[in-house]
C-alpha cells in the first residue's frame, strides 16, 4: 500500500504536461527557480506548486549552493511507473502482433 | 501537442488506484459494470466516473454482447506512458551503477 501510494503521487506529480516540461529541462541539468519558471507563461505562485508536487512525489531536490538554491531532477520514482506500465505490455505487444500477422496474411495473399 | 494531452489523459486515468485496480482486474478478461464494480467499497456512482475516464484514455472498450455491455481493456495507451518514461531511464540507471560501483569498490577495499 506505501508503493502504490507512492506509485500514486508520481503519477499525479507527471500527469500535468507543465510538471513533464519542468522534468525535461531539469533532465539538462539543475536550474534555480527563476529560471525553471522562466519559459512558462505561469504565475510564479503556480509554479511553485508544481515544483512541490513533484518534490513530493521524489522527482526533484533542492541543494543550496552558497546563497543560491539549485533544483534538480532525480529519475529513480520513474522506474516504479515502468515496471508497472510493463506488466501490461502483453496487451500492446498482442495488438501489434495480431496486426503484423494481419499484413503479413494479406502480404501472402497477392503473391 | 495532440499526443502530449492524450498522454496527459492517460497519465491521469492511471494515476488513481482504484482506476489502476480496475485495469489489473479488466486484465484477466472482460467483465460486466456491476462485476467491475464489486470488489470496490465505492458508490456506483464514483465507479462510473472512473470508467468513464479510463474510456476516455482509450483504456477500456465497451462491446454489447447480446444484451450485457462487455468492458474490456486496451492496452495500447500505456505504449505511450513507456516511451515517455524511457526517455529518463538514464537517470535512473546511471544512480545504480553509481551505487554498484560503490559498493564494488567497498568489496575491493575489503580484501
Amino acid at each position: 500500500m506505501l508503493l502504490m501510494d507512492q506509485l500514486t503521487d508520481v503519477l499525479n506529480a507527471i500527469s500535468h504536461p507543465t510538471r513533464r516540461a519542468i522534468i525535461g529541462q531539469l533532465a539538462n541539468g539543475p536550474a534555480r527557480f527563476l529560471d525553471i519558471a522562466k519559459p512558462f507563461d505561469t504565475a510564479l505562485n503556480a509554479v511553485t506548486k508544481h515544483l512541490k508536487l513533484l518534490e513530493r512525489a521524489g522527482l526533484i531536490e533542492r541543494r543550496k549552493q552558497g546563497r543560491e538554491v539549485l533544483i534538480s531532477f532525480r529519475g529513480e520514482p520513474l522506474r516504479e511507473v515502468a515496471v508497472w506500465v510493463h506488466e501490461y505490455e502483453r496487451f500492446w505487444n498482442q495488438r501489434l502482433d495480431q496486426f503484423e500477422q494481419h499484413f503479413r496474411n494479406k502480404k501472402k495473399g497477392k503473391k
